[in-house]
Order: C-alpha cells, then structure tokens, then sequence
C-alpha cells in the first residue's frame, strides 16, 4: 500500500494545529489542512473553517458532524481552524459492564489517570444507554465562541453503539486546549454524534494513552497574527463546553 | 566530525523541556539532561536542577553563571529542570549603534516582532553601557520561585561586551515559558553573566528568529505527577523576572 503519511512516532505527541484561545475569541478560518494534521496523528477530534460542525478522528479517518445531525466522511483537502490528534497507542485497557450515571462515569475514567498534570487520549466503544451531544452551526469570523454554542443543536441519543474519542488536558493548558475531559461521539453506523454533553455507558471498551509530549503550531494567519486576545479563556471554555 | 546530535530541523520549533509553571511552584529537580535538550537547539536559556543559577546556550555550548559571580561551561551530561532552546537561524537582522536606554531598547525591539502571538528567538552581540543581572542561589525544592528571588544576587556591569540571548513567549503561554521578553546575558571573556533585568546597549548586531511551533515535554518526575498548582504563575513570575 503506497501512503504518504508519516510513520507514526515510538513516543506518544499530542499536536495541536491551533491554539483553542484563537478559536474562543472568534478566528475560525486557519485553513489548515487534515493532511497537515494526519501527519501528527490518526486519532483525535476538532471542528472544520468557519465552526462547521464537530469533527471525530478515528483510525485515520475523519468525520463531520454538521449542526443538522448530518455525519459525512471528509475529505483531507478539508480545512479546520482547530484540532488536536495523537497517533492512538493505549496503553491501558479497562472494561465497563455496568451501567454508569454520567457523574459516576466521570469519577471513574478521572481514577484512571495517574496524574493531573499530564495528558491523555481516551477512546471507548460500546453501547451507550443515553448520550447527549451538541453540534454547532457554521459561522462568519470574530463571533466569540461562547456566543455561538448558545446557537448550538442538541442531540438525545438513547440505546445505541458508538465510540467516544478524545483528550484529558491539564488545567494549566487551557489556553491551549480545552481543559479537564474533551470528548466528542460518534455512532457505530455513522450516522450520528457530536460534541459530549452528557452520557451513559453500558457496557464499553476504554483504552487510555498517556501523553507527555505536545506540539503546537501557531497560526500564521492575519487573523491570528493581528488578533488581541480579549475573552477569558477558561470561563468561556467552561460554559460552551459543558 | 562525529556527532551524535540530531540536525537542525528545516523549521524553527520552540522547545520547552518542562512547563515553567512547575518551576514557580518549587520543582527544582526534573533531571533532564542537557545532552537531551541540545538534541532540540543550540542556543538558549534555562536553569539547572536545584535552580543552580543561570543558564545561556550559545552555539551549543552551555554556560552557567552562579550565584557568586562565577561562570563555567558545563558537561551535557548536567541536569535540567527548565531549559528553552531552539536552533538560531535569524530572519532578520539590525543593527543598534547608539546608545538607547533600556525602555527604548525595549520598544525599539518590540517593534521587530511582527505579532506579539509568536515566539522569536533574540541574540544581540556588541558592547553595552550597562547591565543589570542576577543569578539565584541554590535551593531546596518547594520552595516557590517568587520566595527565591527575594534572594538572588544583583550584578551591575559597565562597558563591556557581551551577548543577550532568549526569547520573546505570547502572554497567554504564561504557564510555559516566561511570557514577554526573557533574555539572559554572558559577557564576551566569558567571565560575567544573569538573568537581565536591564540593560543599555550601545553598538551591537541583533538577530531575530521568528518561531510558530512549540516542543513541550511534561516531566514524569514524582514531584511533578503530585504537583498541585497553587501559585499565579503570572504575578509570580512578573515580580521574579523583572
């Protein structure tokens, strides 16, 4: 099989094509490929230029889920303004078979993090007795996020199978990336998902990556290099992400 | 020649071997060796473990100024606890030939970068009026880096030729690296050195190297996994750096 893209590296990185605290004042056209960003990984979740909807990375594929419910598969000529990735190694694997309120769930995936000064990817597949995700409409630039998730779709979803991918960040980033659990949803069939509000596993499979090492690159848009950060990061970040 | 040291990569990157948030805490020991962080740059600043006095990275030789006064050139099998370098390659060169107190100095060069979201890379040869350094003294962990600081030793140095080496970090990377300018002096016999905390240039080459990408490494130091963060990194540092 002929590929372009890199091996993935012996040590865990999690990259980052943006910081979050651009796209939380409002820059959402960084106009950086997917092939740029599956070069750093095949796991990972972000959104698409213009806040179009959220974005699952699963095994080097990439998915869109537009504020209509649609989930469409996506090019890697796609441009996004925001995503973090990792090539996805666990190393832990943990079981759930029983079902779990969604605080108790949250208390459970936090003990299995050694640290929480470091980050990790999460995924777990399996059957879910209710998830509760959103989507975000498209958007012209300089709209703060915070304003825009309050224009945001919810989804209920009950009984179904899917997979949750995602990040555990450190408070401290949090201008970097959206701190404490980040994680975004996908149904087995494809059909549905979004960004996590709530859920209920039932029975589900958990990897967890430790990840010690972060790349980052800054934008070199005008946008960007123009941009006066005004937002608080951390406060916004709390009410549109939650 | 041999040499085990990786190439200069094509692109400048920014590497950070620990957050400098741990460092404001207390965490004097993260045992990185400087051989490791030479792998990432040949030029740059830090400090050693049990925050042994100052760091400057020049053409990949490391020198450390003491809290006596006194300078040497250490092995690269030294430990870390915060270093940051980069391989210097400048993009844009100038030249001061009049003497410029330190807040024109200041301006002058804030005026180089052309976005205060970026990082730059800073090295200016030639001879100065004056220069304010200090060095700090050996220390314990836990003992926050702000308390520490009351302690340093100040250095006033007059007509003399040397280099100032460091970094300009965007304010919102406050967490990581010293947000603003951070530059770090060593005088041309090799002989005198610190942190700056002012200086008068009069005749001297600058260079500047533009930097949008960033090489993080969180420890995995025991200290460093427990740590609770409690200090505001932001005031800490801008009372212990200035």
């Amino acid at each position: 099989m002929k590929s372009k893209q890199k091996a993935a590296p012996t040590e865990s990185i999690l990259y980052l094509c943006s910081p979050v605290n651009a796209l939380v004042e409002g820059i959402y056209e960084e106009n950086v490929l997917l092939s740029e960003v599956l070069k750093h990984g095949d796991f990972g979740l972000g959104t698409f230029d213009d806040l179009d909807g959220e974005m699952v990375i699963l095994d080097g594929r990439v998915y869109q889920i537009s504020s209509d419910g649609h989930v469409a598969k996506v090019d890697t000529n796609t441009h996004t303004p925001f995503a973090t990735v990792t090539f996805y190694a666990p190393v832990r694997r943990e079981e759930i078979d029983l079902e779990m309120p969604y605080e108790s769930f949250l208390a459970w995936l936090n003990k299995l993090f050694i640290s929480p000064n470091l980050f990790y990817a999460i995924r777990i597949e399996g059957e879910f007795k209710h998830i509760k995700a959103r989507s975000v409409p498209k958007q012209a630039n300089y709209h703060p996020f915070v304003d825009v998730t309050h224009e945001q779709t919810v989804f209920e979803f009950n009984n179904l199978e899917g997979t949750l991918a995602g990040f555990f960040t450190p408070a401290f980033l949090s201008s970097l990336s959206v701190p404490g659990l980040h994680l975004h949803f996908i149904s087995a069939d494809l059909r549905h998902g979004g960004h996590v509000l709530e859920c209920i596993p039932r029975k589900a499979r958990v990897g967890i990556q430790l990840i010690h090492k972060l790349e980052l690159s800054l934008p070199m848009t005008s946008d960007y290099l123009n941009l006066e950060f005004h937002r608080n990061t951390d406060q916004d970040l709390n009410e549109a992400e939650k």
